[in-house]
């Protein structure tokens, strides 16, 4: 074949891990030029005499689809480890919400921010879908890190940082979306409503129509908790996801966060209207909230896709690690050693994501086209030692630390397990001295 | 106070977490001599001219108890990944006892284990409890790394790597002892039987009856499986647990392995004859075993540690990993977010672990007059960035690649991220060989 030999960056000696049609290519080779994937295949099939910028050489390693989490609160990393062991109500009521009403400014929503996507891009993490309040810290943080990220403001019908009359919560996500739509072809904003009941039908609609109006995704935390089902059953009658089916808000741009407690009348109703799903398997564990049945909803075509949560409730972002996780939580409680195979869990942590997310068409998968989003892994180590099979090996041996260089869109943004983009010393230290007034605050020994 | 200015070793600039009555020493010291911990205190409370052989700074990171795994199959690193997502029967029946019969000889067996070892110093564990064939194998390659070990020699009623004649199964387990004993403080031979499935009542009695000679642990994986009761009920018409009781197999010396799928009457059965338990939680969620029963063990006061089985069934050996996942899955099966708390957690990987090898007069906390066993590891990192209790960073957010330093028996055989003891480059290049035979063999692309 003839390829141009003019090329950004080219990442060679590693098996590639398309998450395309092209499946695993064992001694493969990527080439990236302005910000995209111009070329995936063997090495073999190159022209010999290429011409790169840069060479990256991923020494044996694997080279992948950046990673995708459908679900965090970034700058709840400032909170991470507040309070853990705690009844669910215990630990919003005592610890949470007094720290998110003292402390959540516009000031840490970035500051959470830029330690959230540290800890997202050294683990693999390419893009982030969030949602929070002060959500332009959010914002500011991606673009400065060049991560590409979906920041939803958040919606509620109470007083919330950033939005101390709640009747104006819609229009403070509209302007939201105003300022920051079109800006950066790395950032997606978004709504994010937090929940049936925090917000009222009239609110739900209006956060909905808002989005639908904006063209752009709306994410809402959907029957995470069997109190969450019966409140909505005492007050409308109906499961939370009937509820939102009949406010006319499920439709493919809607995003179900959690869907734990549904049922299988529930589940048909998310594939009819095509509503997809984000599942945090790791912070459902932690608060014990329960286990989604992904493997049902899987089985009936939803897009669904993995997330870690936010750092209160997890406490950690590392998607290879909820990968590990979410296999092993549904092989036991489905009593099958069958289910969610290695490659299908890597596919909801790539591709699939980038499905739920509406942005398929750009991400998830090393397909010539494509921005060019990826991750480079070590695997000369002895916990990844031997490799059987590379799904394998990612699902159950790889931890987030194993993530070498991380690329996105065209750029290289973790050198060599170096930031290149965000000072994170200082960030770690800022972030410690911010938690010592916290701790100071609640009253934490 | 006064202390002695010679010390060979003092680990200086941490928070020590002792996990003995001192607690937590925010600012805390240890100081080592000879193999022994000589002192543990707040810096403060020293003298302040000390002098030290070597002194080790933990830049402000958490100084604890190397870590006990309480069950694993070392060698089996070799078969890290061969088979996943497979129905147990056709796992074990199509990959893994073939593997086994082929390729299981005492060179593998001291390859696979110096590689279980490397990953094990790396992400802190200090002991580990071994259950294999060709058990000397797993010696040799603990007294190279000179880790802590107490490896058991494999016995079952069929011919079995080493055990061409399953009549010697028994005398085969009595010549490892003797071969063995009283070599090495560091080394604890023990007696492993399989199961009550693959072992008949004589074999199984017999092999207690050595241990008790010898005065060592005699282990047994017990009511991991659904079939493993009904197999038992209809033989014998008693529990897996029941049976070893009524063969007189349940004492202080015995460590069950899995206790997954038992009632009330076993729990108090282990409870009276003080049997101790090792529960491998990721073993048990990715084979779909089932969950044990382990926060009503505890609260009847069984000793019961944490294991990682082996990785053929996990895939990795990293017990921080399995510290976080023993916490979040008991608190979903319970329902309930306040069972397993992050320090108990820690304590089951600690000195719960070193009580259930009955080896907590030397080992498992910080303590003087203990061996000096502990690791040393880095907090400054965005994902264990706040800490606002080191239990919880230690249990949610750590993980394996964050331990800096390993101390077994006052020696440092992990130093700064690079081992001391073994060449990690050669062992893995070797297993890396051996799995591609180990791979053709078995017809694995």
């Amino acid at each position: 074949m003839e390829i141009s030999a003019d090329f950004d960056l080219m990442i060679t000696n590693g098996t590639v891990i398309t998450m395309a049609e092209a499946g695993i290519i064992p001694d493969g080779l990527v080439l990236i030029k302005d910000g995209a994937i111009v070329w995936v295949g063997p090495r073999a099939d190159s022209t010999p005499t290429l011409n790169a910028v840069r060479t990256i050489d991923a020494a044996g390693g694997f080279i992948l689809p950046g990673l995708i989490n459908t679900h965090v609160h970034a700058p709840m990393t400032c909170f991470r480890g507040l309070s853990d062991d705690q009844p669910l109500m215990r630990w919003l009521e005592d610890y949470i919400f007094p720290a998110e009403a003292r402390f959540v400014t516009p000031e840490m929503t970035y500051l959470g921010a830029k330690l959230a996507i540290l800890e997202m891009i050294a683990s693999g993490t390419t893009t982030f879908a969030d949602g929070y309040f002060c959500e332009d810290g959010v914002v500011k943080a991606a673009l400065e890190a060049g991560i590409r990220a979906m920041p939803a403001q958040g919606v509620v019908d109470f007083p919330a940082p950033g939005v101390s009359d709640p009747a104006r919560n819609v229009t403070v996500a509209q302007e939201f979306l105003s300022r920051w739509q079109g800006v950066s072809d790395l950032v997606h904003p978004a709504v994010f409503c937090h929940s049936c009941y925090t917000c009222g039908p009239d609110t739900l609609q209006r956060a909905k129509d808002l989005a639908r109006r904006q063209n752009t995704l709306f994410f809402i935390h959907l029957a995470e908790t069997k109190d969450e089902v019966s409140m909505l059953q005492q007050a409308h009658g109906v499961t939370p996801v009937r509820y939102l089916k009949q406010l006319g808000i499920l439709d493919r741009s809607t995003v179900g966060v959690h869907l734990i407690h549904i049922d299988e009348a529930d589940i048909a109703d998310l594939a009819m209207t095509g509503t997809a799903v984000a599942s945090a398997p790791e912070s459902n564990m932690k608060l014990a909230s329960g286990v989604a049945p992904v493997v049902k909803m899987l089985a009936q075509g939803l897009r669904l896709g993995l997330g870690t949560d936010g750092c209160a409730s997890n406490n950690d972002l590392d998607m290879l690690a909820e990968m590990d996780t979410m296999a092993k939580l549904h092989k036991v409680t489905c009593g099958d050693p069958t289910v969610l195979p290695a490659e299908q869990v890597v596919s909801l942590a790539t591709i699939e994501a980038a499905r739920v997310l509406g942005l398929d068409d750009r991400i998830g998968s090393l397909e010539m086209g494509k921005r060019a989003d990826l991750i480079v892994l070590e695997i000369n180590r002895p916990h990844l030692t031997p490799v059987y099979h590379p799904y394998s090996a990612l699902v159950f041996a790889a931890r987030g630390s194993d993530v070498r260089h991380v690329i996105i869109d065209g750029r290289v943004v973790y050198d060599n397990y170096a930031f290149t983009t965000l000072d994170a010393k200082a960030v770690m230290a800022e972030v410690t001295s911010l938690a010592g007034k916290i701790g100071a605050g609640l009253n934490i020994s």
